[in-house]
């Protein structure tokens, strides 16, 4: 739906949609396609025929009373064309590209000191399952504070578990954070959860398209997924199960044409199913440590990892020649180059010289009685 | 190399050169190329020019004695051409397809009591790290002795950690299993597993291209990795370092056309490194049970895994506007319809409709002042 009216009008018709429209709503979508913002809050107020569906919200609407509530719990209403508008939301609008339950939000009410665009405009939104396991609680703080420690912030979902995770790895880090919750900024939930909250408010974002007082509910942990996975450059999941709400995350990712990627867990943990489903199933990347992630969140070739070698060692330079007859030479009691020509399968001249070269190497010692290893150091 | 001459001869060559050839002798590879075992073996033996090489061994070799030795423990000889051999090997020999230092080895002393292509011809590698951790370990077990029950054979390198515990989980099941070795079947590497081969050989097989007598050498641990990959039907690498056997064996296995399973595990873990390793860079397929082994080494489009979907819950059914109503019904205090509606953001009309289909569904609950959700049963 396009802006249509400007300034305080169309602020105020967001506001009013955003608590009289469910996000997620197809038939808000379908009738009011292609008219203005403003235009549909008139539609709206005036009960037009058609609208009867959304009559009892819209009597119970007050913009003005939303906007001074939000502003008392210190919430700001961030429209499109706001400087700090994310304008990576538009894609929620691309047509054919989303499902048709998506939509980008009327706006969005933000509490918080920094400037939202700048603060996801390089992030990795980390998600997965509120009964995590130790390990994913684990992985989730550890991949969060790295990420943080990288420069990019981390949007998640304020819930129990591996989001909470998340943000207190990255408040651990001192970076950015930005919780997207399903209820309204001013609403603790889950209510354990509000110290979380207040902390991420100080050095980062809690954002939300319900406005202020609205509760969550199953459908708008559904939606609000979609804002973490449009909002951010790529979705990691730590753990999820088979039937969970990360997994959902990840489809709208992957509708939003973002990166999934999965972090593998013991096979043994139901935990860890969702992920390897991810892998197996849906193309995700697996993902082992914040380098990995920084690569598959980057333009193509750009923030590329090493691949893991560890250290070579003297073995590895050897020629083969030389590690058959390193293999043959014996640890302790030193024995004749002859027999350990036979044991390394090579002619007796070959031996003595690679024999001669492993010494110059310290790989091997002579002895009055023949060769054998140096002893260790 | 072919084989020329034939009944004993043949045999007996052959045995001389497994004694005085080394596994992944690249020299020999070429040398010969071309040339019957009955020939190779007469141009050692006649020490002709080219061969000085080998002299040490030719002079050392007694392929009589060897095969006496062998019988002594228990051990036969099988060569290209014998009933029991295993065809599938002959792939080593492939111009162009494995890399020079393989080649199909001379034969095979084998000890057990069943024939070896039988066994294998339907089997699967599982390997790993000798220094697995107890989730490897653990992890081993499990999938081999499923893979067993499920008519498998598991081919592995008894070696500690997750070969033994792949040899291990087998025999638990009753199944047939083979360790391929890097030293003679009459040798028992580790020690400590010679209880292990015992049981091994009363149900399966012990199997290597080295004579009796042979010691175990780290070049002859990575030659012995590519009879367990063409030997079977695809390598499951459980846990491995990033540099380590198993990860070898899985390029024997990319050599050999024979897909590379990984099993995932913990980031955390060391040990788990190498399988991700795998999947991100070398393509090898993310497997987390025996179903998935099983689709993995079946003939495109058979054995098929289940896509692993929970049970639908009834929440799944409802339409959109239903979940919509649901949600938005208290889980105690009843409430009028009209509350409901603002809540759910529909008309009135829709909300009392949706509200009846749900009570029909037992899914909500109508008393004397409005609508709750039933108490839990």
């Amino acid at each position: 739906m396009g802006a249509g009216g400007s300034g305080d009008d169309e602020r105020l018709a967001r506001v009013a949609l955003g608590r009289v429209i469910e996000p997620g709503d197809g038939t808000a979508l379908r009738v009011f396609e292609g008219l203005g913002v403003v235009e549909i809050w008139e539609r709206l107020r005036r009960k037009e025929t058609g609208t009867e569906r959304w009559g009892p919200r819209v009597d119970a609407a007050q913009p003005e009373r939303d906007l001074e509530r939000g502003a008392a719990a210190g919430a700001r209403f961030v429209i499109p064309g706001d400087d700090e508008w994310p304008e990576q939301l538009d894609v929620l609008d691309e047509a054919g590209r989303v499902s048709r339950r998506a939509g980008a939000p009327f706006g969005l009410w933000v509490r918080g000191a920094g400037l939202l665009q700048a603060a996801v405009e390089r992030s990795v939104a980390v998600v997965g399952a509120r009964a995590c396991s130790a390990y994913g609680e684990h992985v989730a703080g550890e991949l969060a504070s790295g990420l943080a420690e990288s420069g990019y912030a981390v949007v998640s979902g304020g819930a129990y578990g591996i989001d909470a995770a998340a943000h207190r790895g990255v408040l651990a880090a001192d970076g950015v954070t930005v919780a997207v919750l399903a209820c309204g900024v001013d609403v603790s939930y889950p209510r354990s959860n509000s110290a979380l909250f207040s902390r991420i408010v100080e050095r980062g974002l809690v954002v939300s398209e319900l406005p202020p007082g609205c509760s969550p509910t199953k459908l708008r942990f559904l939606s609000r997924n979609r804002l973490i996975a449009a909002g951010s450059l790529g979705t990691v999941v730590i753990e999820a199960a088979v039937r969970s709400g990360a997994l959902n995350s990840a489809g709208w990712a992957e509708q939003c044409g973002r990166p999934v990627l999965a972090v593998p867990g013991p096979i043994t943990s139901r935990m860890s199913a969702g992920t390897h489903v991810l892998v197996r199933e849906r193309d995700a990347v697996l993902v082992t440590n914040v380098a990995e992630i920084i690569e598959a969140v980057s333009p193509l070739g750009s923030g590329l990892t090493p691949y893991p070698h560890s250290p070579t060692t003297p073995f590895d330079e050897l020629s083969h020649e030389l590690r058959r007859v390193l293999d043959a030479v014996p640890v302790n009691h030193p024995v004749p180059a002859t027999r350990i020509a036979v044991t390394a399968g090579l002619d007796l001249p070959t031996t003595q010289a690679a024999l001669q070269a492993l010494a110059a190497l310290s790989l091997t010692h002579r002895s009055p009685t023949g060769w054998h290893l140096p002893p260790p150091t």
